[in-house]
């Protein structure tokens, strides 16, 4: 239902700002160069079937259309309002606006957030401006969009690109109008053009889920410095993506450029695993340079999807081929082995010092008909996914009749994609631009070709993962939980201490040693004697954190007599080094046998929210970093996932015939932590470290348990 | 001495390769497009200074030029023969060089040891000739060579480059035709350009011998699928590389791609990790794609370089240079901190919204000027190592005027280098060509340029690594070596007994665990109580390699009964188990404390000799594969910096207070096994697993040793 209502809404919001029926440039001018005027201009030029209302008030024409003094005085409706005027002013026209009916606005003004904290407030009024009268904003502070089917050029971009596939929604306006610049030269097509500028309203998801309806647009391209709304992205984003690829160049990834974004836009970069493990789970391509993302566009936007991973090339020159043949092997990429028959027509047709076996040599005096010939054999071979084609400029080489074939096959062979490398400079420039022409994808190094296959195998690989959308529901006791968490907030802590943190996972299901807290020496013996020798005695105390430096743990403690002179030994030392400590007392606890070392955690990302983690424990989280991340809600499928792709999983597997540990228990302790990271919002981190984990049919144990609260 | 008689041999073979006083063509043709008419043109064409005698016995003329029947027949010396006749003639054509008395031969016929066995004959044939004569031989199957300083060019490519600092040296002769074309539209220049062929006599290394002197050289390119003599390159390329840089792209790194390599033209591809540690070891360069390699020889040709890796980055957009600052941080580089003093310039110069602080961003309105003021501010930094100058064209744009205040600023600032990302499309290319003319390396995007940068700073790096050569040795008894190899080569064994193994090692001087062979019952007690209780007891034989699977190991036996009884067991599960296998005893081992568990290893590379690797040892060497790799022999600091780059230093260093562990004999250990492996040529492994490592002065211990020869 909710689901439904938004596609309607986000069709309604589509029309509103891609093929508005009337748009009014409030702030237009008469000035040639003037923001105000280019929009006129842009709208004009562009062929913008719907009617142009310039608004300003000291002028009567701007570009032979009629102006008016306010958007109040015009007749009939205005779907969409373009705002050029200085930010101090922008209140009080969106307020006009919102009176008239306006059911859009694109703020193309700066002096916003971008600028401090007035302009912070000044955004802040706008957006409740637009808001009241429940008009959707894009901006402020942007270029403006375009869209290439309506036609529509509402932004002082001074390029019309041409129709394409390609939608890109950017965060930065200079790198839109580097980009059409860009797209101008190279013949790149584009469906929408999108400046997101500040996103005080709309933002990139609500683009994307625009985007997604969008017949013309094939691929979406996103750059940004953060994304604005982390759970309507994960929301929103994997259904988009089961529809039409969406590729995402988040920057702001390293320390530095985290805070080159702040101070730039007052984006908040967040984490970067957070991101990553967002993106995967969304089913969401990172792209990770500007080239990538635009190499993906291309390939999305021109060529149908591979089948798998299954690579051909075909080549005039083996020097190019050996390269291209490392790029596929780093990129993960496999050499088709091509079928016997593919082979012998191979083998009849080509010269005898050709290579027949994939990557196929045509040899450096190969014409034209020659590639064609390999390539007819190439694209009738089913276990061939998709072609790599190079050709490097030699005494013999056809390059445009060689381009022409290709562009012939590439339709007669419409479910094969083909990735074209052309080494070189003026020899190849025509053959070049005709493959551009005709949407084939060009690039001049073989590498960047299996580079962009890759990602476009990824979502392949994203699409047919069996996607187990169900999270498993423990019986567990939350009424435990919540009287320990409001207990700890009663008392303004923020940690927990390690009894409560093992009450809380106990109470979800999770094994923890058996363990008593003991006030004083006789129950400290009793614990013992219930809990059953050898027992390990540790100080509990929300100031000490690290037992062991303040000689607060006694391990392997055999008789009431050393759980007696443990007791005392531990409570003198703690007085002696931690004079100030609250000492709740001391936690006397089973001593249980050692297993596999794992670490389980979560973290809440002020975006994405529970983060779980998985990796190898004990002494070696910290300098291995071994570990995969997963946003919970986890299924048992991304829980299984996060235990084999890590290098831990090999131990617990068993190395050199040991026996295999118990998986199974693994993968529940990580639903577990999941199940109650997601039920209780107050909690910030949980870190299970080590995780003990036993051998199969013996189950695991949490040894250590950390677990803070906000 | 050697070294001297070398680069003087070098400096004539140099002359008479890239600047010959007279140039035969053999096998010259009067038919335009024929390879033998396409070299005259070119000699004529690129104003070659020097004579040119073509040779057809069926031709009075070509071009104007007097032809002669055959090489016996020139009047006066020939330097250089060029020759493009059939393959079954060019021995014979070969021979009447030498009898004439021509210093070096250029092969370009293809027919040799790229089409099989007889053309690998022919080429065998060739090569023997050659050398009867004295005569040096560029190719087989090759397109020549140019030098645009003589200027010479002396192949069939049909474009003579433009004069520049970058020397290309390549084993495929498409990538030398394909770079030709690109070169000419990017107005690329070049010293000199070498298509290597089959490398028969004269290989990659030779060239980079000759170039280091060439003054017109200020980098060298080279592009191979394999290096033609390890041992050579080892020498020779360490002495290029510390008087100009040399990058190297060494295709067939994967397994796919090396197969294609071996099918294309007979090159071994060897190992990757040798390579690597090679390159490294002779502070080469590795280029990972053909664009990097290029993009590093322009910013080598062009630029100075930059003390250290402190960059600052001038941008009119905010996007684009978050970009560039996340990629800096992704290849190591670091964003310069700008003095007080230049920032305090840039705050009282730039407009009040615009950032003073690295990155500097100027503001989209930027005017030429505004880049100007800031690129001067910047360049006067002393703590400014590089600048990246980042333009995207918008309104106020001025990309040309931009683009020239940068050539005038880089010839100001000699020594800072500056990299230039101009974004778009036409509205930047008048700008780009001006920026390429003055030899300004130009990127499309950031991530190009901080990736380049990244690489001119490695080069500096190991330019300014301090390189201790000195290489430690250890007194050692290299006679009990000696007999001990002997004795397994009479046995025609590959595999040494672990026994024998531990005695190596032991010569060397790295500790074992005390142990003796025993042959029966009463021998096994004596050796325990003379090595002291506890005990291990092992299975000794050669067809025994896993012996805990056999039940053929006891460990802490604790008296003469204990040690009784498992020696019995021990033959009785071999004979039982392993019925033809040849018992030669057991050995009595001295149990040993556990250390910390690390891997030392030793593997001689076909090419370049042994291969030292050191890691984290025990069940987690192969899970984690955590092991860094030099070529023996090692220097101290070498041996130093191999456990340093580890994550293993963690462990060893210590952990969460933990004492440290004792490095010193970790590094001996290296040391030795390296002395080791340099002495006996046919030790072909080494692989101590576990090396049980101590507390610091308590040195470590060899627990496993294997030992292969060959």
């Amino acid at each position: 239902m909710a689901g439904r209502g938004q596609g309607e809404a986000s069709a309604g919001v589509g029309r509103v700002f891609f093929s508005p029926r009337s748009v009014a440039v409030i702030g237009a001018s008469r000035q040639e160069g003037a923001v105000g005027h280019e929009i006129v201009k842009n709208l004009l030029k562009c062929g913008y079937p719907g009617k142009i209302f310039p608004v300003n008030p000291k002028a009567k024409k701007i570009l032979d259309l009629k102006c008016y003094p306010s958007v109040s005085k015009i007749e009939g409706d205005v779907d969409l309002g373009v705002v050029a005027v200085p930010a101090r002013i922008v209140p009080h026209v969106a307020e006009e606006a919102g009176e008239k009916g306006v059911k859009g606005l694109i703020v193309i003004s700066s002096g916003f957030k971008e600028v401090g904290l007035e302009g912070a407030r000044r955004e802040r009024e706008l957006l409740d401006i637009c808001r009241r009268y429940g008009m959707r904003l894009l901006g402020p502070n942007c270029l403006g969009l375009i869209n290439t089917s309506t036609p529509i050029n509402a932004s002082f971009a001074p390029q019309m690109p041409r129709k394409g596939g390609i939608a890109f929604a950017s965060q930065s306006g200079a790198l839109c109008t580097a980009i059409l610049d860009w797209a101008a030269r190279e013949g790149v097509g584009f469906s929408n053009l999108i400046s997101l500028g500040n996103m005080a309203d709309m933002d990139e998801t609500d683009f994307m889920e625009i985007l997604a309806e969008d017949p013309a647009t094939k691929v979406i391209l996103i750059y940004v410095e953060g994304i604005k709304d982390g759970r309507k992205f994960l929301e929103v984003s994997p259904k988009v993506s089961s529809v039409k690829p969406v590729v995402i160049l988040k920057s702001g990834t390293s320390d530095a450029g985290a805070k080159a974004a702040a101070s730039h836009t007052g984006s908040i970069a967040g984490s970067r695993v957070a991101y990553e493990t967002a993106f995967k789970k969304c089913r969401v391509l990172q792209a990770r340079t500007i080239e990538e993302l635009f190499n993906l566009g291309i390939a999305f936007a021109s060529q149908p999807l591979p089948q798998g991973r299954n690579v051909s090339i075909i080549t005039n020159a083996g020097g190019p081929s050996i390269v291209a043949t490392d790029a596929c092997s780093r990129y993960g990429l496999n050499m088709a082995w091509l079928s016997p028959k593919t082979v012998e027509k191979l083998r009849s047709g080509l010269p005898e010092e050709a290579s027949w076996t994939n990557p196929i040599d045509v040899l450096g005096d190969a014409p034209a008909e020659r590639y064609r010939f390999a390539l007819e054999a190439v694209f009738s071979d089913e276990f061939v996914d998709s072609v790599i084609v190079i050709l490097t400029p030699q005494a013999m080489t056809e390059p445009l009749e060689t381009a022409k074939h290709i562009v012939d096959l590439n339709s007669k062979f419409p479910k094969i994609p083909v990735f074209t490398v052309f080494m070189g400079g003026e020899r190849i420039e025509e053959a070049v631009n005709l493959l551009k022409d005709a949407g084939i994808p060009v690039y001049s190094n073989p590498e960047d070709a299996a580079s962009t296959i890759a990602g476009v195998v990824r979502y392949v690989d994203l699409l047919n993962q069996r996607v187990e959308e169900d999270v498993p529901t423990f019986d567990v006791d939350r009424e435990a939980v919540r009287r320990i968490i409001d207990r700890v907030k009663r008392e303004r802590r923020a940690s927990l201490l390690s009894v409560e943190a093992r009450q809380i996972v106990k109470a979800y299901g999770i094994r923890v040693p058996e363990s008593e807290l003991a006030q004083n020496v006789r129950q400290a013996v009793n614990a013992a004697r219930r809990i059953g020798y050898p027992v390990a005695l540790k100080v509990v105390s929300p100031q000490i954190l690290h037992k062991t430096d303040v000689g607060g743990v006694k391990l392997n403690l055999r008789s009431d007599r050393e759980v007696a002179m443990a007791f005392n030994e531990i409570l003198r030392n703690a007085n002696l080094l931690m004079p100030e400590a609250r000492i709740f007392g001391v936690e006397v606890q089973k001593m249980v046998p050692a297993g596999r070392e794992m670490i389980v955690g979560m973290n809440r990302d002020v975006q994405f929210g529970p983060l779980i983690m998985f990796g190898l424990g004990g002494i070696y989280v910290n300098i291995l970093r071994d570990v995969s991340f997963r946003l919970a809600p986890l299924s048992r499928q991304e829980a299984y996932e996060m235990v084999t792709e890590t290098k831990a999983y090999a131990l617990l597997r068993g190395i050199r015939g040991e026996p295999s540990a118990d998986m199974d228990s693994v993968i529940e302790t990580l639903l577990r932590v999941s199940q109650l990271a997601a039920d209780f919002e107050e909690i910030s981190e949980i870190d299970i470290n080590p995780l003990f984990v036993y051998e199969r049919g013996d189950g695991a144990l949490a040894l250590d348990v950390k677990v803070t609260i906000t």
